[in-house]
């Protein structure tokens, strides 16, 4: 095979030795439909473990009680993740915290497990109590299914999505000193994305035996270019959760940080994790086309970072990307509006590696080519602010008059 | 009269004593259509002046020169103000500031006025140099209607608009020692509206004598309750002014701070300022509802504005407005989102005064209270952090359809 392999819509955490999953559908929702809601990865024997969550100060109960249990025990002995769609389990006071406990503890006892090695993860709609009783029933069948191996990989991935028209997987294999390890991952995106992770469920898994605090260090370096660097609506949720699992069922430790094994394992994570970003912000409600912004020149990264956000959360910009018009001059304002330092007399201005704006002076004899750009389903915007070393790289989609309509009400 | 009297919808700056005012249509667009489109406000005596600007890094240049005039000549000597919408004249080069140069120059000599005496100002589309001859037999046309008082402030106040859908003007009499003193005003808005004065011009005027410090005072003392603490879409413009002239005709002298004549001066510009907001944020593009944002018990007064922007500018807040769905789980989570610190088990939500959430819990009996008032076209929504005694008050939109729609291409 080659040094590194890429499947995407693969069979996500089921392609890695050691996991099981599988998702049933126990209407949540309480529609009746029949949809996949419910999913379960699993592990027979205790997984290092890792997270990063929401930095919303409201945090779903699920979050906290995830957060809490990654704390209390290290990160270590976890057996699985229990992920349900629907019903997001935020803002529900005490007994929201307890229905988050109680998914926990059923789930520990249908996989047989002992008590605080389960993480629990919930999405969809704010404010809403859990329907327990038919939670409890899926629990179990969804225990069945994985542990009798009926389960699938991929079923465990649509019952995670809400309103995503389309499951989001990948899976990397690489190779080291003749044998091959998996990093795999799956994903749910759609509305509320952006800062930091918004409602954004993201369970990575891999078979090489990986120590939590490396776990958490390969997550801390490539979540920020990944998951934190897409805008769709520029809403943060309150239940943003990415969780990754070491089975460690490949008997090769990686024990250190800065060696060949490490670096392979670091590269594989960041793959997965920008694709499974990819996936997500291509896969935003109601969009028609995805924007790379790349911002260069700025005093520095954060400030670069501040030009992208604003840029890819404005509504005339994004409105303008859906009606493909090359409206630069939005660009211009908003470029300006974000608070970075610049010298407008000096930028420029790309439409893939056509200037719209250079030097601060327009280039109107480049329109017909920027008109051909921006029909694109996925373009470039190049952005040079000419004050420094700066980069920041972001994904962001535009805005359709669906969107509006898809989210008046819920 | 009355100690204090509004007249909304008033002849705006042709009202007050010294001034003249006029609009004239001169084809900025190139459409042929008639349009007002340029509006001269000028007084035959010596204005003293201040400004408040866009804090965009990308300033149109009239903006640059308006500012530079302003600071050169210590707000003294202004005899006018020259406006004209359907082109902001921002992000033109070198050419574009010449031309506001001429703009000025040109106006100077109509009205037969010196050198450095007039402000001019531009809105609309970015990134298109000016038509220069169209305007400068517009400047010949308004100048002579405003000098042999043929010009109407109503005229005047049509001519600034782009997208908005009616004129703003309001005029505020004040009455001191017998004598009776005016403030009045006209603004244009709509699109770009929110940090921090967007695509938003507003011209007052005054006939108490106010030197030009006093009158940068009354902008800093009011414009950040007003103009600033609206958001119609969050984008922040290159053109924003507002300017402040005082003729002085009533022959009366504000001379220093803290008597009641400041006190009741200051009163009306904070009213003029108020009123024009409100015009402006009930005539945002494409908008069907206003709600006011009262966030109260935050740590400080900026936290407390966070949370209020973060509501406010929420697409997914925004659309449940528009679809008249009172998601207040959208509200608790751009609450959260905002970076403000506070404790969510104590967060309290109020539509109006119907409780959503007390102490993080939800109240989901006022369910049919919450969604009367959300189909009302003006609502309040209260929120209490509990966390301090910080508060922000916010004049907010929905975001329709429309609004996409109406600005896929411009």
């Amino acid at each position: 095979m080659n040094d590194i392999k890429i499947e995407e819509d693969s069979a996500g955490l089921s392609d890695v030795p050691g996991f099981v999953s599988a998702g049933v559908a126990c209407d949540v929702r309480g529609t009746g439909d029949g949809r996949l809601d419910l999913a379960l990865i699993a592990s027979k024997e205790p997984c290092a473990a890792a997270g990063v969550f929401t930095r919303n100060v409201v945090k779903a109960a699920p979050v906290l009680l995830c957060a809490e249990l990654l704390e209390r025990g290290g990160g270590d002995g976890i057996r699985a993740i229990l992920a349900n769609s629907g019903n997001a389990n935020a803002c529900t006071g005490p007994a929201g915290m307890a229905d988050a406990k109680e998914m926990a503890r059923l789930t520990e006892k249908a996989i047989g497990a002992p008590p605080g090695s389960v993480l629990v993860c919930s999405t969809g709609r704010i404010g809403r109590p859990l329907p327990m009783e038919r939670i409890e029933n899926g629990i179990r069948a969804v225990a069945l299914q994985a542990t009798e191996g009926a389960g699938s990989g991929n079923d465990a991935s649509r019952a995670i999505l809400t309103s995503d028209t389309r499951p989001k997987t990948v899976t990397v294999r690489f190779e080291y000193e003749g044998r091959v390890f998996t990093v795999a991952g799956m994903a749910k995106g759609a509305g509320m994305i952006e800062p930091n992770m918004a409602t954004m469920l993201a369970f990575l898994g891999t078979d090489l035996k990986v120590p939590a605090t490396l776990l958490r260090d390969a997550l801390d370096r490539t979540v920020p270019g990944s998951y934190n660097a897409i805008t769709v609506d520029g809403d943060m949720s309150t239940n943003d959760t990415v969780l990754f699992l070491s089975s460690g069922k490949s008997g090769v430790s990686l024990s250190g940080t800065g060696d060949e094994l490490h670096r392979r394992f670091l590269e594989a994570v960041r793959l997965v994790n920008e694709r499974l970003a990819e996936k997500i912000v291509s896969d935003g409600e109601k969009i028609t086309k995805v924007v790379e912004l790349q911002i260069t020149g700025a005093p520095n990264e954060k400030e670069a970072e501040k030009v992208a956000r604003e840029i890819g959360n404005s509504l005339l910009v994004k409105s303008s990307w859906y009606g493909e018009d090359p409206n630069w001059g939005r660009l211009a304002s908003s470029a300006g509006a974000s608070g970075a330092v610049f010298d407008p007399d000096a930028l420029d201005i790309f439409y893939n590696d056509v200037p719209a704006l250079q030097g601060g002076d327009p280039c109107p004899d480049n329109v017909a080519a920027w008109k051909a750009i921006v029909r694109e389903k996925r373009f470039t915007i190049r952005i040079n602010l000419h004050a420094g070393e700066g980069t920041f790289r972001m994904l962001a989609t535009d805005l359709s008059e669906a969107y509006v309509a898809f989210n008046r009400t819920e």
